[in-house]
This record gives structure tokens, C-alpha cells and sequence, in this order.
């Protein structure tokens, strides 16, 4: 065993810093017993993020007064450490229902110091919305209108739990939200953000873009652009996910047009590095892009699928507007179809396996001729997780390609047959799909 | 807030204490910008609540040394003082690929003061995937191989990032694992459990059962099952998605085969009672009960698809060994291959449109003939966004059922096309299998 190179820890979170930060506190319980995916906290951290606001922590409790206050006091240490931060907001998502577990405003307000006072506006506007739904208020809603003393009314005009907007002391805001989305995001959106933006929270703006790749890994891109990841703003951070490599350049400016013009040059100078295997950005996707192509050369094309068993067709079909340029194909999994409808030679197809290029050549072939396309793509692979051997193992995949001239190419593929059936599949339908792209090029 | 259905409430976070108790740490600036949903929390919140490891809170933090070693200190903090705790167990997820960003473990080991030592059986491996892949690995993979001193590997089957189970000082256990969701619950499974169990960090056991049901909305779902939602151990709860309807009935006992022994006689009554809506438990899918039926009658199916695209090939496809019942199918999208292929007849499909129940019946039949199989489904709809008319709105499905004693039988539904295109395509292939189960049984 070596010893390694001494640590060097870098200050890279790939975020800006500024001298305010924001805090996301989700209470529940239900969070920590797994029932409920958070996305609360990503809807909060996206806004954040847009709006240039700085966040570096996000916590998960129970409906416990105990943790609450103890994951408010260790946000409210940070802030008070000499780290340059002259604001802080702490946002809350959770435990303003009605129930005895709800205690989210009173735990703050006891946290405080401050007294719980009843506000007579509230408990008439929470009353009117049991009136108008045929109900009487449950005398347990009656706690929803006691706010501690100084906080003002976050109002929830779709519910009965309101939040609140409090700054218990100097530089500390906090707001509360209900932990139904619908509410939070409504009382966000028509209340927090205005009052954000008065209170001078909102004065530089992130915006980011995601540069996407087929066909290099991540390292292999990461080296490759190693220039540009270790730049201030723009910075630029690297990601996978299935298969695909990703580059997330985010800008830090006073509007959404200096920040993009911060980005456009690193966009295009990485673009002009790495060449063909970035295909798009954002939301583009294998199959959107190539559908771009095709209607721009006004061509067609078709599918033949072993393997994949219809997965092409359902990447290619899940663009909107697909039937522009896609005709359809055939799902030939088992080898009478390939004969059949493909026209694939019985005897080739004895000889060397229905896993091998001629046969991915001839079912392109066939796919394009029958449906009478411009382009046909082919599949035909081993994708487990029985039925390889040793020269033709799980993860072995070719690819065929019949062009409008009239040629066909083959692309064979060694995928990690250790990954499972479902990444073999997936990774053989996007791989055809970029043999498409790049020969659309 | 509504309390877990699987512990009775102590505390008021309805979670019981221990005198173990476990932390989630989720590294990864992707979090904080809310670029991806925490669904690594939700999986590890859940095992945790299954297993019975007590669990308090959860941080998420960017992949930033110094906030890094914060957050584990606040962990560790809350450990130190005197609040009955006897062991504590730390999970990380995120921060271990390859890029300079990947800072998870080399950051623990700079907070407790260990160097970090190059495993060379380790490199072998991670360079044996590479080479299985036919690439070479790049230089920057190398520091997957350095692990603090003392710290075992967590071993990746699934990918090149190796995790570790590190206790730097007595009472505290550290866990690491890549952000990347399926590698990381192969870990957790194959090592991270069992390690647990034989440190006796799992003493009692809730095993559930999830019921599966097609046809039957949530809500009248529960109100059938009523007098099961109230009783204690085992717990029955309803749940919802993706159109399905769910019922998870969990009971807490000393051992699984105790636990088991609950849930049966439940599990049984709730059967009688529902009948053939119920498909199955679960692992079960539409595809892998459909796939069992036709193995048994050793009889095989075909499809015939167009607003599906390949998707309900691809549900077919997604079980291993599908080879033995599905031959392959055609995607019809463009109404010339309905005609030619399919041999739907013209003047019809001009005359009542390709989304009618005729040529739903057509499309069956036609496959059922082209493919030579036992049974044939079709699907022709209208996804969206556009293409809906007022008789005809999106989300209009029509689904053709070719049977073996040449009978065909069609399905109308109407799915709701303001939840999008994906959610309409879903749903047809998804009720195509159902409707071929019901006839199988």
C-alpha cells in the first residue's frame, strides 16, 4: 500500500459565494421514514438558484420540537461564525397542519423567546374557509391563527395552514411553508419572492446551462475540458448519468442576458473542443435532436428491434411531432420474424447467430425496404442476464444503419453486461439513435 | 401530518428511539441547486425504517471540503452529548467519482487525521472494468483506489467508485456510497445490511408486503379494503402511482418468518376480497404476471402498436427470458404501415379515423396473422399534446385483443390527456397487459 499525495482540499462546491445565504429546513417525519420523496426542497433550491441567492445546507427532521430547535440553532451557528455572511434566511417546509404533531411556529417561537399571539383576521379567514367548503372549523385549526409576536402572515390563499415571515433578531429571516406543495409553491411564488426582492435578497441572478455528450465518459471529458473546470464564474462542473456525460456551466450576473453572455463563449469554446460528442443542451435529448435532423433533410426512418424490444420506437416516439419522420418498424425478437418480415437469410442467420453485423446489415435492410424509409436503424445484442457465452457475452450489441444511399454501416458495442438487463437495453437504443445523429451531421 | 402506519407513536416524531441511531449526509451541489430530486434520502430513509434503525435527521451539503467536514462535525456533535446514544452510524452519499469535484471520502479522512492509502487490488479491479469495456482507464479513475487508513471497501459491482465502512473512533461508523441510485442500492443490499445485522445494529424486523392492483382507483381501493386500514401489526396502507393502486401491509416481529406469518392471513382476506384487480405483489409487474400466464398455457403473443411506440414491446421485453411467449410485434405509427403491414383496411381507416375501435381490431388481427402467434394486442390512441379533437380528445385510447380462438375483443379508455403525453402512452401499454391478464386468467 502507497501512501497518498497530501489532501488538498479545494474550495468547490461549484458555487458562487455571496454574502447572504439561505437555509432549506424540511420538518416531517414522514421525510425521515421515507414515505415521501423531498421535493419541496428541490423546488426551494431551484428558485434559490435562479434567484441568486446562496444555499449551502439543506436539513430533514422529525415533528419533534427537541430536533427542530437543535437544527435551527446549528443553522443559526453558522451564521454567526465569521464566514462573511451578513444575512441569513432560513426557510421551513412542514408541520403548520392543525394535528398535535404540527409544531413547527410554536417550537420557532419558543426557540425565540417570543409569545404566541392570536391574530382575530386569521382565525375569521380560516373559519371562512371551512364556511365555504359546508364545514365548521375543527377547534383544532384554531391554533393556525396563533403567531409568535413580531412575525408577520405568509398567507396560503389554497389552504387553511397560513406561514410566516419573522426576524426573531438582526440578519436571522425566517418563513414558514406547509408541507403540501401545491400551498408552498403558491404562497413562494405570490408572497416570499416579492418580499425577497423588497428586502433586497434578489440582486444577482444564476443561470445555468447543461452541456450533454454521447460517447466519452465523464473522466475522459473531464480531462478533456480540464482548462475550463477549475474557472471562476462561468464555472463549469461535470455529471453522468445513464450512459450519458453532462457539463453544467453556470453563470453568476445582474440579469439572465449578462449571465448567458458569460456562458455563450464557454459554451462555444468547449463545443469546439469536444466536437461531435456533444449533441445538445437542457432539455434536448438523443431522440429530439435527431428528430431535429431528420425534419430539417425532410427524411424518414424506421426501426428493426431485437433486444431492445421496442425501446428504440419509444425513444423516437416520445418526441411530440415524431410521426413527422418516423414510420414505424418491426420488433423481431424472435428469429422467424427477422426471416419473415425482415428478410434476414435463414442460413446466415443459423451460421452466425442472430448476435452478429450481418445480421444487424440485413435487418436494417429490411426494415428500410418494408417500410419504405430513408433510414433504418437495426438492433440485435445479448442483453442478459442469461444467453451469453464466452466470444459472445451479455452487453455484446451491434448496431445497423441503412442510409439513403443505399449503404449500411454496423457498430458493435461491448456494453457492461454486469450493469443489468435494463442498462444494456437502454444504452443499445441511444447508442443507435447517436449513429443516427452523427451520420445525420 | 399523518404517522408512519408502521410504528406506533412514542415521541412525537412517532419514530422510536434507540440507543443507536443512524444520520443521512447527501453530498452533491447538483442537491442544492435542485437540479435532481433526493431520491437517494428517500431509499436509505426507508431500508433504515424497515430495518429498524433509529434515524433523526438528514443534510445536504455541496461538494465543498470545509461544508462537508461541518456537517459531519454537527452529526458527530449530536452523538457526543449526553442523549443516551450508544452507537452512531453516518451514510454519504455522493461525491466519489472520479473528478476533482469527488471529494467525499478524501474529506472524512482529512477530519479524522487519516492518510489515504492506494489499494492496488482495487486499482485491478477498477482497471479491469475499463478493459472489460475495451477502454483504457483514464488517470483521474486512480483515486478511486485510495482509502483512509483503516477503512474497509464497500465494494461497487456496478461500478467503478468503491464506497467504505470506516470507524474512525470508537461508537462511530462511517458509510460511503456514489450518488449514482442503482449502485448505490446494490451496495447497500449485497454489503451495507448485512454488515449491519452481524454489528447488531438490527434487532426487530418489519418486513412488507406491497399488493398491486390494476382497474381500481385509490380511494375506492380503501374504502373496499376499510376494515384492514385500521388495525395495528400488521399495518395496511394505501398508496397511489402511476396509475396503479397500491397496498403495503407491514408487520414488525423478532424475526421475518414471524413477521411473515402476520402478513399472510391479511394478505389472503384482502385477496378474497378484491379479486382479479389485484395482479400481484411486490416485484410482480403487468409484464412479468402476463409473462407467467403464457408460459403456463405455453402459448405466445404479439403486438401491433401506434401511439405506443415500441412501449408496450419494451414492458413485454423488460423480463428476462420474455423470448419463450413474445415473438415481436410491428410499430405502426404512420397509417401506411397500418395499411401494408398490418393489412388494416384503407377505406376504413379513412372512413373512421386510425383511433376507432375497427382499426384497433384490424391491427390485432393482423399481427396476430403476421406473427404467428397465439394472441395479439393493440394499441391506437391520441398522446398529445395536439391531434385531439372535440370527439376525439387526447388521452382517447383504443386497445384490440386478438384472442386464440380468433375472436378479438376491443378496449375504449380515456386517460387523462392534461397530464401529458408520457402519462397517456404509459397508461395504454400498461392497461393492453391487463387486458390481456384478465383473459389469461
Amino acid at each position: 500500500m502507497t501512501p497518498s499525495p497530501a489532501f488538498q482540499p479545494s474550495e468547490t462546491d461549484n458555487l458562487p459565494s455571496g454574502t447572504r445565504s439561505a437555509e432549506i429546513i424540511c420538518v416531517g417525519t414522514e421525510l425521515l421514514l421515507g414515505d415521501i420523496l423531498n421535493g419541496n426542497a428541490q423546488f426551494l433550491a431551484k428558485e434559490l438558484a435562479t434567484l441568486g441567492i446562496a444555499h449551502y445546507y439543506q436539513t430533514v427532521v422529525g415533528d419533534n420540537p427537541a430536533r427542530i430547535q437543535q437544527a435551527v440553532s446549528t443553522a443559526a451557528e453558522r451564521f454567526a461564525k465569521p464566514s462573511g455572511t451578513e444575512a441569513q434566511l432560513l426557510l421551513f417546509t412542514g408541520g403548520l397542519g392543525p394535528t398535535p404533531d404540527d409544531l413547527t411556529i410554536e417550537t420557532l417561537a419558543d426557540l425565540f423567546g417570543a409569545p404566541m399571539i392570536e391574530h382575530p383576521d386569521l382565525l375569521a379567514d380560516i373559519e371562512a374557509k371551512f364556511t365555504a367548503r359546508g364545514r365548521a372549523m375543527p377547534p383544532s385549526n384554531r391554533k393556525q391563527a396563533l403567531l409568535p409576536e413580531g412575525a408577520m402572515v405568509l398567507p396560503n390563499p389554497q389552504g387553511t395552514a397560513p406561514g410566516i415571515i419573522w426576524s426573531p433578531r438582526p440578519g436571522l429571516t425566517l418563513m414558514t411553508f406547509p408541507g403540501v406543495p401545491r400551498e408552498m409553491q403558491a404562497m413562494w411564488k405570490e408572497t416570499a419572492v416579492p418580499y425577497l426582492r423588497a428586502q433586497g435578497w434578489v440582486t444577482t441572478t444564476i443561470v445555468s446551462r447543461m452541456l450533454r455528450f454521447w460517447g466519452i465518459s465523464e473522466s475522459a471529458l473531464a480531462e478533456q475540458v480540464a482548462a475550463y473546470l477549475s474557472q471562476g464564474n462561468p464555472t463549469v462542473a461535470p455529471y453522468a448519468s445513464k450512459g450519458e456525460a453532462k457539463l453544467r456551466i453556470s453563470a453568476r450576473a445582474n440579469s439572465t442576458a449578462a449571465a448567458l453572455a458569460k456562458i455563450e463563449p464557454v459554451e462555444a469554446g468547449i463545443r469546439a473542443l469536444v466536437g461531435a460528442d456533444c449533441y445538445g443542451a437542457d432539455d434536448d435529448t438523443l431522440a429530439s435532436v435527431v428528430g431535429k435532423l431528420l425534419l430539417a433533410r425532410h427524411q424518414t426512418v424506421a426501426v428493426a428491434e431485437s433486444c431492445t424490444g421496442g425501446g428504440l420506437g419509444q425513444l423516437l416516439t416520445d418526441i411530440a411531432g415524431s410521426s413527422a419522420y418516423f414510420h414505424g418498424g418491426v420488433i423481431a425478437y424472435d428469429n422467424q420474424v427477422k426471416v419473415n418480415l425482415l428478410k434476414v437469410d435463414a442460413a446466415v442467420l443459423e451460421d452466425q447467430g442472430a448476435v452478429s453485423a450481418i445480421v444487424a446489415e440485413q435487418m436494417a435492410l429490411g426494415a428500410k425496404a418494408l417500410l419504405q424509409t430513408d433510414w433504418a436503424l437495426s438492433i440485435t445484442g445479448i442483453a442478459g442476464p442469461d444467453g451469453g457465452s464466452e466470444t459472445k457475452p451479455v452487453g455484446l450489441v451491434y448496431i445497423g444503419l441503412a442510409t439513403p444511399e443505399g449503404n449500411v454501416l454496423t457498430y458493435k458495442h461491448e456494453f457492461s453486461g454486469y450493469r443489468g438487463r435494463d442498462w444494456v437495453r437502454q444504452l443499445s437504443a441511444l447508442s443507435a439513435l447517436d449513429a443516427l445523429r452523427r451520420n445525420l451531421l
